[in-house]
């Protein structure tokens, strides 16, 4: 097994099989990129003497595509896997305590998928009791909508409970004030690193070469300003106040052992959406309110793959810029203990959630902190971590 | 009446009581900003000595803020119309017929709106004959959505018919293809100058501290991609192959002449959507198909005014950045030849519109050209014209 030097305590979530990158700074230091190994980040203007990682975000690496890429893991592998280099690499970790993270992308354009056929099903039956749950087009394309691209936010970040326009059933009017349900998604996000023209299309195939990792993403939704705003153009105030994301990207590289076949596709997807390098990805995600883990949602169940979101996001010739994200949709799994966002997990309020300080909840209560993590088989039978996705709800202003 | 010694035909959109600003290159030089007068465009890094405007887009000049604006717009209001001046800028004035005119700004994230009543009522009637042409909630709040920053392009830039997946009524299963039912919406979109952090609202009385001017958009749209995805999350791929700006802003403050009381809004929206301002703007839009005007949609029958858009936009926190534009959806006035998309005008291909060659359509064929203008009251009795957007269909590929 690749051993590294560096101390990696049992169980981190950053063991040399994983090699995250972020953008980090210390004290009054400009934000530069670092890869996260153990306990520490390596800052990699220093290590590989490239002044694309002096940036404040990963973008400029990331254009360089997926050949420099793969050069830059394998040279950081070698510089902390061989006990010679040690010496020259070390004065340039610092131990993560002492780091601030940043948002690691200068996000382009945002797009949220809905792709979990667990989760979809649940929203339908909860919003659209004895109705279909699914809509007619669900199973032919992975539905998504564009969303803020601007009130994208590290990990960390406070969100401020939003204010906005909602009407409960039975109320003659609309009213104004903070949401009273607010909730969480937990989504995995695929940053895109290569571009591509307007006017081509990205095929399935293509999707190694223009998507370079993953970050956990909580896309927090305010359901009563959502229900009363989104027919007929879909979630708006009730999504763009706030979305986190983990300041870690996992290279897609790093979870080679965790791809896995992506559940059945009935009907057959149209030629365009067909996912032959079959990209289902073996991720398990977990969260945390207040403390209490409340679900452990698993990716591999999802129905459309992220590969299949990329050819459908650019069948029409839209182009991919450095910095894109889009997110996979909420992951659900068929269990309750698997479900991704608390509208599912409380069945929108009828079966609250329990937490062990004894209290109860249906959506959000200002203070609470929300946090989601998520693993994956790594080689050699590592087990890679993603970091985490943490945020605390502040009263509405 | 305020004069220029810069020449200004008779007729011409750019009056020196307009002065729209715009990015624009000579020959191998690189794109800096600009402003149009007569003929002409004057080099503003040159004549005003301000480096910000030799960048490649408007963003740090818009970045500045509202009084930085109108400075710029008094110092070169002198100059183009004091005689004394004329000698020392004039040879910084270039013939519009010798540059290229590049996209002028830097998008950051990109809203739709859709407050056009004549324009939703009419899809309403369309698209659901027999029910409530608007949802309940259209005249409580100024719907919209995020659409794709990074496919929006700068008029002249040929449109790809885009492909995609669609199912018409009575089909069993969808279909891939290029679109047959390609059309445009004739809008009006409203630049982002001046940013607001997070969690802070802007009120529609601040919409001149942080909307820096105006710009005419074509937002393309294929109507048979759009019908099968947009439930239940909104449009995505019918719109986001392409949208179109006209390569001139035209300042806000060009338009203070253009301000006119907004049609009555029943019933009396919420306080935080109350215009006290009243941002109604009387624009007159002029949609030409292969040469021929077709329809003068009129902008001010717009229900929702650009300022309680804005209010709307950011109620819920959500920050704004140098750059956003957001659009106001297609302007359509009562009448018919007044609508500003083709799916109205043809009234879904029922009534085909006769071009005066002969042909009708009902959508967009590959090798049509179509051109928004539009004009406005100015200073002193003058039209202030926005130079137009135009694009023509090319075939999918």
């Amino acid at each position: 097994m690749t051993t590294t030097w560096a101390p990696v305590p049992a169980g981190s979530p950053f063991p040399v099989q994983s090699l995250p990158y972020g953008v980090f700074s210390r004290e009054s230091e400009q934000p530069r990129v670092g890869a996260a190994i153990g306990e520490s980040v390596v800052d990699l203007a220093a290590v590989l003497g490239d002044e694309v990682f002096a940036a404040p975000s990963l973008n400029p690496f990331m254009a360089q595509g997926s050949a420099v890429w793969a050069d830059a893991r394998r040279r950081l592998t070698e510089l902390l896997t061989d006990s010679s280099r040690r010496s020259t690499v070390e004065p340039h970790l610092a131990p993560l305590a002492d780091v601030r993270l940043h948002l690691p992308v200068e996000v382009a354009d945002y797009v949220d998928f809905y792709s979990s056929e667990h989760h979809a099903t649940n929203v339908g039956r909860i919003l659209r009791p004895g109705g279909e749950p699914l809509t007619p087009n669900w199973r032919h394309l992975p539905i998504g909508y564009h969303g803020r691209s601007g009130t994208i936010v590290v990990s960390g970040t406070p969100i401020v409970r939003p204010c906005g326009q909602r009407k409960a059933a039975g109320e003659e009017a609309p009213t104004y004030g903070p949401s009273t349900r607010l909730d969480i998604e937990a989504e995995v996000g695929f940053v895109v690193g290569a571009p591509s023209p307007m006017g081509a299309r990205v095929p399935a195939s293509a999707f190694g070469d223009h998507v370079f990792g993953v970050v956990l993403l909580n896309d927090w939704s305010a359901r009563d300003i959502q229900a009363w705003e989104y027919v007929p153009l879909g979630p708006f105030l009730g999504k763009s106040f706030a979305t986190s994301i983990s300041p870690w990207v996992v290279p897609l590289e790093a979870l080679a052992h965790a791809r896995v076949i992506p559940p059945p596709q009935q009907p057959e997807p149209l030629p365009y959406l067909r996912d032959a390098g079959q990209w289902g990805l073996d991720l398990t995600l977990e969260v945390e309110w207040n403390g209490d883990v409340v679900s452990r949602p698993p990716f591999d169940q999802m129905y459309w793959t992220p590969a299949q979101q990329l050819a459908h996001l650019t069948v029409n010739g839209a182009s991919l810029r450095t910095g894109d994200i889009y997110a996979s949709g909420t992951v659900s799994g068929p269990d309750r203990d698997q479900r991704g966002s608390f509208l599912e997990l409380s069945w929108n309020g009828a079966q609250p959630v329990k937490l062990s300080d004894g209290s109860t909840r249906a959506f959000l209560d200002d203070g609470d902190t929300v946090t989601i993590r998520a693993s994956a088989p790594g080689a050699e039978g590592a087990r890679i971590g993603f970091g985490e996705v943490s945020g605390t709800i502040l009263p509405a202003r």
